[in-house]
């Protein structure tokens, strides 16, 4: 069987990346409603490559917002079913003058196929489409195929949960398969074994009724860009703890074990700092680097506006400043109460100077999946036949929000096999997927399903 | 003679309303390079409209920025000379989506004229071109005029200095009039004493060497908006004292007479606020507001930028972030040391998780006026004249960075006569001039001439 996957796919090999290049050329942006026809026109694409892969249907399905793409081939309804979810959305491209080349024009440069989403999840979850294909035109599937591809993961999944809740049979499965992650390097291949949750908000606050001649009122009424600085600047303490109170609260502490795990990812400190251009890391005091990406909560600022901001100078005291700022969260906090916690802490700490508004854009729980279930196991396994080495369990840093829920819903576990990695530039200019990755993703899965059958 | 310049101006009101408005359509942004056309085309017109109203001569004069138009109208070479400064350069018009019309579509609404320019400093210059209209159809000049008009006001005069310096003959004069500023309000006619200095410098903080997912690396890697909030936070303390070091070092301690006199404006705080639209006001404990605007140095963030500020979310941890800031500065502060303590601020405090560029945009000295000089005395009784009170002398917020180089290069002190309003939106949307200031403003000019010829 393995020699007939391998043949298939070594004869259509260009073809497998001329089709996920395609689907790149889309600039499937969910966040932006002027991209809401390309959003469309993706998901009709994803549909496509389903039934030409050998799905037995496959079709779009309207939500409240981006579209669904809902997949299938039975071959048998007593055999086992693995359910793959994915996102064909992606993150917005820019700062467009950071890129090298067009985001939405694919390019393939020293091994890497450069545009945004080729990692994210594109090109990772159109491996499961071209594993599909294989397994089918090779007459070898060992397990029933579902596809639960959304259009709004990069935004939170919003419209997701009712989804899933209202289509349960059509979605029954025995495992979740998801490859929307990294591995630790090639040499070393690792599973993760948790995804940290989300709660984003976003921070306005509002000094005058307009702007203002920072010369004829400056130094007399707020400026909101310095109040808001300085909440900012409250955020974390000197050791660079999260001084929010209440927000450890629910902190699952690390077990000895669990530490000494995710000590056994090679870890280079000198080759990290090389690799992101820093003279000194920066982080939570008492913890290492993978314990501060994956098992410990954190609060970032991803973006900061207000006042002038285009070439030159203007003395303006701008009315208005804005934030966008998201916490990763760990088990066992919950993403509600920490929201809570964030838009309280914007709103009390506010002085009567300014007035302030704070949201929530989005969020998701944390979520962990065990080691020893079968899923893990057919995983585990699939992966030490095609890259010849145990996979590590780590904690993954990022975060699928619609995982908690999907798991309640469908009442089964995830597994993450991710085929990324840790420097293909996610959610930033020049994202990349590694030709290399892509093809060894593409034969490690079908693998997956023969063991899952099997330990079945 | 005063029923002459009356009935001139009656039976031209309207032309000189249209041809102000001609100007204002130009967007002359000096800021920005695209606007490097309507610059040249500005300066033409001013050029145009200088002997369109009698001057002898007038002419567009290159400088290595934008050009300076010179304009002047001599009568007879042993009569006191009057050289009157403008800038025909606007402020940035963003944001535009708050403007209710065009910033360069001139409406008039409710006796104001709304547009970019039409107080600071287009509508206030023409004023004075108008007045030269006026007095050379009459037949009743009383000094000879001169123009300088520059091009580079908004961007800190970077070229005007070396300008002036290579014109001083050209140039040579007994006072310099300015209209670039406001009045208390049309019933307490006002003039300014002082200008504030100015030290306007933009920081660029850059944490790792690309944007990052804030999943992958946040809590691993500074944020480079984490870090710039706390360098901001930290330059106030809790009573909003500047707290960078050296920065009062050489404050004019203000006399008790100063206070007194600053205490004569009529100032109505609930009036204020509700303008404003603000519960309450800020600033540094100890000072009213007048002084905090007027007498006191002040420290304003006048943009601040970093990471996604689109629409929707993104989970980016940037990999720069930025911030213009601005001091406005009091006798006897230096221009140049504040901007060299500002500029050490933000590079001493940055810690070794980032780096950081501060740099200088520009700045100019602060300036002051005695008020028994020959051009004080002829303001004064200009105002008094047309307002019909004395008026009361104040200490004005804001800048022009030229005044003490034009003192300085020139040998004669400068008298600001202004005519706009503090709540005439400069530098901010929908900037407005009144209809009545404007007119009272033409009115009030050719008695200035007069009563300085006498005085001489």
């Amino acid at each position: 069987m393995s020699k007939a996957w391998k043949d298939y796919q070594e004869k259509n090999k260009d073809r497998f990346l001329e089709e996920m290049l395609d689907l790149l050329r889309i600039p499937s942006v969910s966040a932006k409603s002027e991209h809401k026809d390309d959003m469309q026109r993706c998901a009709d694409a994803v549909k496509n490559s389903l039934l030409a892969a050998g799905a037995d249907k496959a079709e779009v399905m309207q939500t409240d917002g981006h579209p669904v793409v809902y997949g299938e081939k039975i071959i048998d309804p007593s055999k086992p079913t693995v359910l793959v979810y994915g996102h064909y959305d992606v993150q917005p491209p820019e700062p467009l003058e950071l890129w090298h080349s067009g985001p939405f024009e694919p390019v393939i440069k020293d091994g890497k196929i450069y545009a945004r989403g080729s990692a994210d999840d594109k090109g990772q979850f159109y491996m499961h489409v071209k594993a599909l294909e294989i397994m089918a035109k090779t007459n070898s599937m060992t397990t029933n195929m579902k596809f639960l591809i959304e259009g709004e993961e990069e935004v939170g999944s919003p419209n997701l949960a009712k989804f899933v809740s209202a289509h349960k049979e059509l979605l029954k499965t025995d495992v979740i398969l998801i490859s929307d992650s990294s591995l630790l390097s090639m040499e070393n291949p690792s599973l993760d074994i948790g995804m940290r949750g989300l709660s984003y908000i976003q921070v306005e606050v509002t000094g005058a009724n307009r702007d203002l001649h920072s010369g004829t009122y400056g130094g007399a009424v707020a400026n909101p860009i310095t109040i808001l600085a300085k909440m900012i600047a409250g955020i974390h303490d000197k050791k660079n703890h999260i001084s929010i109170p209440g927000f450890y609260d629910d902190v699952a502490v690390p077990t000895k074990e669990e530490r000494k795990l995710l000590k056994k990812a090679p870890y280079d400190e000198e080759e990290y700092k090389k690799d992101l251009g820093v003279e000194e890391l920066w982080g939570e005091k008492g913890f290492t680097t993978y314990e501060r990406t994956g098992i410990r909560p954190t609060l970032e600022i991803n973006g900061i506006w207000g006042g002038y901001t285009g070439e030159g100078a203007k003395t303006v005291l701008p009315s208005k400043a804005y934030a966008k700022i998201s916490a990763r969260l760990v088990p066992n906090q919950s993403s509600h109460k920490i929201t809570e916690i964030l838009l309280d802490y914007f709103k009390s700490v506010a002085p009567p100077t300014v007035t302030v508004k704070a949201e929530l854009h989005h969020g998701g729980e944390p979520y962990m999946t065990p080691i020893d279930s079968k899923g893990y196991l057919a995983a585990a396994k699939a992966l030490k036949t095609t890259f010849k080495k145990k996979p590590i369990p780590v904690r993954g840093g990022g975060s699928i929000p619609i995982c908690s829920i999907l798991e309640k819903e469908l009442g089964v576990k995830i597994i993450f096999m991710g085929f990324g990695l840790d420097n293909d530039n996610l959610h930033s200019p020049n994202e990349k997927f590694n030709l290399e990755n892509y093809y060894k993703g593409i034969e490690t899965i079908p693998y997956f399903h023969k063991f899952f059958a099997e330990e079945g």
